[in-house]
């Protein structure tokens, strides 16, 4: 499917002038030759973030290898020493190098589909430029097909990656302890998405932001400039922040939680006596569903039907949704042969759709849009303010619906093995977790279709661009920036899904810690869990806090770097020398990479060094809260920072008006005050709110792996 | 003593220029008649203050006092009918009536303390605009004795309260239940500092970014200028958020600590079997203790000696804290018979000692708040990135500070009871949170010495205004200046010293309710526990949205009113006709009365819910979690707010400079960019931040009060 897929987006033609019936209006007016010049521009810029992105691709990947080389290396003596449990009959040595080995295997997948992704994705942009000349279907077609290569491969290899080691360490032979031996499989992938979303993170923001200081507000420029020597750094980090890094985001997610899924299903499989596997599979298979029904939703999207690309894209998310649940409905009849699984993942399911909407509403044009709008009549402070009001006020409907879901998949759990009968441990707590599990593999199951929509939004804005570079007739840059808006809210989209996925997820990872660790409570009274408890919370908002700051610091160095061309070659402003954009790629990945270290480190060594000094529990006090905090603050930040920027399109979209009626857009105070909101959100939303994301996650895998030497 | 001070503030003749000897040299140069007229027009603009400030408090306590016999009245129901343990001997008729009276007596004597200091503190703004004709010795004492006023008496009167009902309630003859019959007296207290602070957050700031806003930038008119009808409403404001906001926030402190230190004192009392009630009433002879140290220090300040008033109030703080650890070393000694719990009440002192040089770092010209100066070159975003980023750094320090202190505290708390051959319990639990309670104490013990030094910032702020609008010369002006300047330090520092207590107090707090809801754990590994975290979590974040936006809707209704005035009486503007003072108070006072209801509702419901829904331990996770995000989230908000600020006045001092080396100051897009820092800040600093503190105590005492009613 992925070959498919890549092979249809790759084997299409960018120089479409040869028959030109079916351009649009304003190409079809050119001369053969004007449209060749066209098109050869195109090409010529698409290589240029081609090279961009593979130069940092390049780099960054070298730097993560090396690290997690030396990771796996430690993690193998840490539980060489201290990883014996003779209780449960693992022995320290086999331990060892079967979490090392499924530590590389799981960042090696990671890396693999994060950069095959991205490779795509850097081919495709070009390929929607040169198809928004022919029709707005063409373009939303390949863009998304470009997208889905990352989904299905992600969900693909996560889930393969998982079900390989399952198989290899004897899962099917001897299912108790396989489980707990493939969980460094997880911190893999979530120790190289920490790096590849804060690397990119930091990339991204730091070209948007340097490119918009010094382009658009000390020269003047207009966004997408090609005198801008920042532009193509700006363009590429579109796609290492959205596609490569909320990829890597969702690779770790889906396989940690289907680990943990699957460590629940071993305590199962343990009580029924029955020596079934289907309670350890059946994560895996409801993804597969889920994969199945993802492809289908990206499939029924075709050119010729296209009017408008929100819709198509809802109607391929609803296709997805619906189809889950019928997969959903079999795997829970079939393999569980109780419908009281079917409704827990239901739950999730439903919770999934919810959050789709939530999002909308927080970053379409309503009330909390209009408000920051509003608010940015009295000035750039009053923007701020409200922004941040607006998304400290946003925390409180994910929260209640994340509640619901969670309260009500687990009664549904205990009901279910109510009515099975089955009786696992002494209470009934790991049936009630069990359901929330069901419910949160519910929710996972769209996971392809919606990475699939979240990298179509960096190939639609990269799109953009390249239409914007090549000077291509407007009504093509129409198209693309049609298809950009929609980028922009299925990329808002993601963020809600990936945390809200995290949240829902993270009762689910405590409960697999509790069982790994042999513990049965968490209690907060106690002093040193309580300690644990305000360390977590403090590591989201210091580690947030070197993310911000990383970006401030980047983004100065590009400041600095095309002030510097500028000066040395004064052409380049009048448009008549081109300038060094490989040069200030070259910049930006420098010090993305050199400044994602330091958050990087402290989001690893400050939890094993909770978990070594004050041991098992306060550790996972802190991961509860921890995760309680940063599901808390990325929701701050992802929607006050979606909301800042779409306050300031519904300024430039002419919604607000003036006393007498007339619209005020561009170039007013109401405006520059808007672009200080959203400019502040930048780093909010693409940096420090998702790499919160994969903190959370991290805590979770990391406290998984290490709980045989935290005990 | 409060008597002495108010009498010897009171008495301070307002016209000095009988003898003109001792005035400053600019004053002197003025003819008698001009002079009579300076003092005269300091008179009037005292008595405009003054004025405000009283129909401030009469409307808002009114309010307060309607809703408090309300509460009381459910209180004193809802325990009625749930409020029976016969397990404990607690009939739910007297439990009712006694908790009823104590909500009443709390709520009443926290009011006063509030209202009597803050008459004070507005009749001593005036006098200390006079004593800055004379010397800055003069002006200093005068303005910290009238904040000693309100310090001394809300540490005494909450001292006498708990007292007193212990005594009224039978202490010495039945002391075993008797401090759980008085927790009302805590919350009655909390429950008129949560709408004292915010009353008084919203208004202050609604009238400072009202008056800012419309003044400063759309009309261009200096600080505190006369023409701006919002400036009487913005002097107001200082008093009614700082004074009496704070003032209310700390009474509940002391008297909830206490009464919390009380709680475990008699879980000792009943293990020890010796009825020996000093374990009982320790909290409350230490802190009578750390009241006189408090007056000693307050009284060391002679006018005579200052030179340089921040060193003046480090010597009397420093000679608090010495006197304090003599105090707490003779009552630990004398009343519990061990060096080891002097050892811990020197924690909590040397904790208050580490807190006070936080905060001077994080608000002081250092690094932080330099970073932020530096951010303003590249415009108002990045000054707010580099602000958000700087506060969100520094929840770390705080946190590790007090992490150290409540382990070690703990621990000494340990070896204070093995040294007796004391076992409470059956675990060492209740002897470590004995051990953090005595440090709480400890921290306590300077409270009236800050909280002088507290009201001493709205008083020389006032001043200020005073002299202002009252044209004095300018080296009147420039004493009432410093004084400001280092009131502000002080303001910023008792923030820091009532959330380092709140997050000390917290585990102590957890403690007593956990020992009166008879709960041995707080399993977070319990999904309704999880969910109740979940929610405790998100309180804090949408409360404090809440008391953002109700600052931005009080502000609009104060920039609208002073438009309107200037539209209707041109002469205003002109200087000839004096503004409507009067009415652009009324319109603040309404404004903040209304849009305290529903973050205050919002306070005092959730927990409620919460715990009649999901039951004791739920909430007991609220209350924790909650308590751990309110105390990070504020300290974000009070430190990012505090180092916008002195950014601000950073680069007003000329500290910024130039390529070329020249100061960068007023007027230039850096410090335009930095007065938008400011502004986001205030809300933050003033309203939701210190709003944060007392629902943070707030959900402490709620859930202790109605324990019975959860279980």
């Amino acid at each position: 499917m992925v070959i498919y897929l890549a092979r249809d987006v790759l084997s299409r033609p960018i120089d479409r002038s040869a028959d030109t019936s079916d351009l649009i209006l304003a190409v079809q007016s050119l001369s053969t030759e004007e449209q060749s010049l066209l098109f050869e521009r195109m090409n010529l810029n698409g290589d240029r973030i081609y090279s961009g992105a593979t130069a940092f691709l390049k780099r960054q990947y070298r730097t993560i290898a090396w690290m997690t080389i030396v990771a796996a290396g430690l993690l193998a003596v840490l539980l060489l020493f201290y990883g014996a449990n003779e209780e449960k009959g693992i022995e320290a040595g086999d331990l060892a190098w079967r979490t090392g080995v499924s530590f590389l295997v799981g960042a090696f997948l990671s890396a693999l589909s994060g950069v095959i992704g991205m490779l795509i994705a850097v081919r495709t942009n070009v390929r929607t430029a040169s198809a928004a000349t022919r029709s707005l279907g063409d373009a939303l077609t390949i863009a998304l097909r470009g997208g889905a290569v990352s989904g299905i491969l992600i969900v693909g290899l996560s889930l393969l990656g998982v079900f390989g080691l399952f198989w290899a360490f004897g899962g099917f032979e001897n299912p108790k302890h396989t489980p707990e031996l493939i969980v460094g499989f997880g911190f893999g992938a979530s120790f190289v998405a920490l790096f590849a979303q804060l690397g990119g993170g930091i990339y991204t923001k730091a070209a948007d932001v340097g490119a918009d200081l010094v382009g658009k507000v000390e020269a003047g420029l207009p966004e997408d400039d090609p005198r801008n020597p920042a532009v193509i750094a700006d363009l590429v980090g579109d796609n290492v922040g959205d596609c490569a890094g909320r990829g890597a985001d969702l690779f770790e997610s889906t396989a940690a939680e289907s680990i943990g899924a699957m460590i629940l299903g071993v305590a199962i499989f343990k009580a029924t006596g029955e020596n079934d596997v289907a309670w350890i599979l059946f994560p895996l298979v409801v993804r597969a569903f889920g994969a199945i029904a993802s492809i289908v939703g990206l499939l029924v999207i075709r050119p010729g039907r296209v009017r408008n690309a929100q819709r198509a894209l809802d109607v391929g998310y609803w296709t997805t949704a619906v189809l889950s649940t019928v997969g959903m409905a079999i795997a829970a009849r079939v393999m569980l042969t109780s419908w009281w699984f079917f409704l827990a993942g239901l739950i999730g399911i439903i919770t999934s759709v919810i959050f789709v909407y939530i999002t909308q509403y927080y970053t379409g044009f309503h009330r909390p849009v209009r408000d920051i709008a509003e608010a940015s009549r009295t000035g750039a402070a009053t923007n701020i303010i409200s922004g941040l009001a607006v998304g400290f006020e946003n925390t409180a409907i994910p929260v209640v619906v994340i509640s619901v879901a969670l309260g009500t998949s687990f009664q549904v759990g205990i009901q279910a093995f109510n009515d099975l009968g089955i009786t696992v441990g002494d209470s009934q707590w790991i049936a009630g977790v069990f359901g929330t599990a069901v419910a949160t593999m519910g929710m996972l199951m769209s996971a392809a279709y919606i990475l699939a929509m979240d990298t179509f939004g960096p190939i639609a804005d990269n799109a953009g661009g390249v239409t914007e570079m090549s000077e291509a007739p407007g009504d093509v840059r129409d198209i693309t920036d049609g298809l950009d808006a929609v980028g922009n809210t299925t990329k808002a989209l993601t963020k809600g899904y990936a945390i809200a996925s995290a949240a829902l997820a993270a009762f689910l990872l405590f409960s697999a810690y509790l069982e790994t660790a042999g513990l049965k409570e968490v209690n907060l009274a106690k002093v040193e869990v309580f300690i644990g408890a305000m360390l977590g919370g403090m590591l989201v908002f210091l580690f947030s806090s070197l993310a911000i700051r990383a970006v401030g610091r980047s983004a100065q160095a590009m400041i600095l770097e095309v002030r510097r061309q500028w000066r040395e070659e004064p052409g380049i402003l009048e448009g008549k020398v081109e300038p060094d954009y490989a040069r200030a790629v070259d910049i930006s990945t420098r010090s993305a990479l050199r400044e994602m270290i330091a958050p990087g480190l402290l989001a690893v060594l400050l939890p094993v060094a909770v978990g070594l000094i004050l041991r098992a529990e306060a550790e996972a006090a802190m991961l509860m809260v921890g995760t309680i905090v940063g599901v808390l603050l990325a929701t701050v930040m992802n929607n006050a920072g979606g909301a800042w920027d779409n306050a300031k399109k519904y300024i430039e979209a002419g919604h607000l008006r003036d006393a007498d009626g007339n619209a005020i857009g561009k170039g007013t105070d109401e405006h520059a005050a808007s672009v200080v909101g959203d400019t502040v959100g930048d780093p909010f939303k693409d940096t420090a709110g998702p790499s919160l994301h994969v903190l959370v996650k991290l805590l979770s895998t990391i406290t998984l792996v290490l709980a045989p030497v935290f005990i």
